[in-house]
């Protein structure tokens, strides 16, 4: 059987490490396994498959032999190493948000946009994970009728913050029940102590008076995933005290009436995805429930009660797993397919 | 001075206490102060102005020389009890929702439609928390150009399933944080862990398909306090583990376009509301900051950029202060000024 090589940049961060247990989950025919990091995390050991990884100082001659680099690290880094990535012939896929909107390089779901992977010179980009999240919710509706707009009110988990950010989680928590306030306790990875808290900022300040880089995230990146340049999207992303499963409230506009049961219906046939929608008996996608898989789960699906053409819906996805990690080792095997 | 004698019905809850406390702050001038709760609260007791008050039991003749009874329980016991308020000649203000919707009930937040009160022949509704927090922020909108609709998810606080609310979420996160996990752990009062989960079921099912009582709350009690009655709403409430203060992430349509800088202003002389937007430099409201006190704090204003007739925003308030008990009291203020 054909192999490929692979290295992962920035292997020892949450979303690295998670990269090596997707492939090896999903059983990826991964020849020689490089693991590259900065100076820092060199010589620390990672196991895949059940040998012992070192990992490796990146550097612009790290790529040689690779088929496919998977990025998990900064956008200053991504851009640095790219055009050495692609120099030595392997094609890069990158978690950072550096190459997103690129014109030459596709952002991809492999469920929502697989053909795009056709025209990469390279580089493909994997999407911000709230945004995989809420497509893949509701990609199977854009096959009835094109979506042109979405309110979204976001229940972000504390691991989009990197691996730091459960643990601040959980120290947070662990002080604030012991000292019944947060005096005495100082938040590094997010701005404010997240638990029993919830924090209406991600991201930095864009360009649209008002909203964060990560609101504009759903806009921009949701046009060129679903290929509707006029798609408009209002966004508020909020940080919850979660570990790791994002959450989502959304109100999708169709430019037809989808009924209830229409969406329904489409929405249990869609990949990657579950309908999870059963209120009478108080079943919904809660992150408890969604964490550690790929499996993004759908529910509470009704009509919007201000418009005809509108229906909300509620979903949940592990945001490392399908927002991150899964989603990009699973471009590569849309690759090698 | 004159003095009123008020009677509080479930003194012994969440709710009830802060209306203690509410009174206490405010100085309102309390001539007797009668605590009725059920058998089995009965022979407690609770200190008010520093003096120690027996908590009786609830009967139908406990309402004689009352001028007020503020009612801090269930629909069931506060639609027993009507009656033999009102022939006792007080004032009944309620917290339950069994009133809220009855033709002949003004439904009143003191700020919005004061003029309400005059109408009423003995029974005043205290409307819900999430609606109340959620029409604080937007009601000078309202005098701008009226309200057409809301599009809202709620982020709401434990305190709101009562007392037991925020000790089960704590006891929940101690054992999370011990155990590593929920094994072993038996929700009682929420119907799923909820530390480190968010849970989207409120209430129960409501009439219209697909969404819960709660949810249907906005839009019911939004036509009456406001006077728009083809208000619509779509809400999606949703509880998450905060200890008291409800967070609600909104987008307003209103008939005539708002500019957010209109909006800002509006909103910083409003009564009762503070704004608190500022981006730039991390300020925005979060339930940290807004416990124990009755302001409802407004931010995050901006365009809407799925409608030129919307704006979202965010807010934050206690779910037990203005959400609750404070809304009553300053009920009773309004009838007595």
């Amino acid at each position: 059987m054909k192999t490929y090589n692979v290295a992962i940049l920035g292997a020892t961060g949450a979303v690295g490490r998670e990269m090596m247990k997707v492939m090896e989950e999903y059983d990826f025919p991964v020849g020689d396994l490089k693991l590259l990091a900065s100076a820092r995390s060199a010589g620390k050991t990672l196991v895949f498959k059940g040998k012992e990884l070192t990992v490796e100082e990146a550097a612009h001659d790290s790529f040689k032999g690779c088929d496919f680099v998977l990025g998990a690290t900064s956008n200053a880094l991504a851009k640095e190493m790219a055009p050495y990535i692609v120099e030595a012939g392997a094609t890069f896929i990158d978690n950072s948000s550096a190459f997103r909107m690129d014109p030459k390089v596709p952002l991809v779901v492999p469920e929502i946009n697989p053909e795009d992977v056709k025209w990469s010179s390279g580089i493909i980009a994997n999407p911000n994970c709230t945004t995989i999240i809420t497509l893949m919710a509701i990609y199977a509706l854009t096959r009835i009728s094109p979506v042109t707009s979405i309110i979204a009110s976001s229940y972000q988990a504390s691991s989009g913050a990197g691996a730091a950010g459960p643990v601040e989680l959980k120290d947070g928590a662990r002080h604030y029940l012991e000292n019944g306030s947060y005096e005495g306790f100082e938040p590094h990875t997010f701005r404010y102590p997240l638990a029993f808290n919830v924090i209406p900022e991600i991201g930095s300040e864009s360009d649209v008076e008002g909203y964060t880089t990560e609101e504009m995230k759903m806009q921009n990146e949701g046009r060129k995933i679903l290929h509707l340049p006029e798609l408009k999207v209002s966004c508020t992303c909020v940080r919850v005290p979660v570990v790791r499963s994002h959450a989502i409230s959304a109100v999708i506009r169709t430019k037809d009436v989808i009924t209830v049961e229409q969406a329904k219906e489409v929405i249990s046939k869609a990949a990657g995805v579950r309908l999870v929608d059963d209120l009478k008996n108080h079943v919904y996608p809660m992150p408890l429930d969604t964490s550690d898989q790929d499996t993004v789960f759908v529910g509470r699906i009704r009509r919007d009660l201000t418009d005809d053409h509108g229906l909300n819906i509620w979903c949940c996805g592990d945001q490392v797993r399908k927002g991150a990690a899964a989603n990009a080792v699973q471009i590569m095997e849309l690759l090698v397919r």
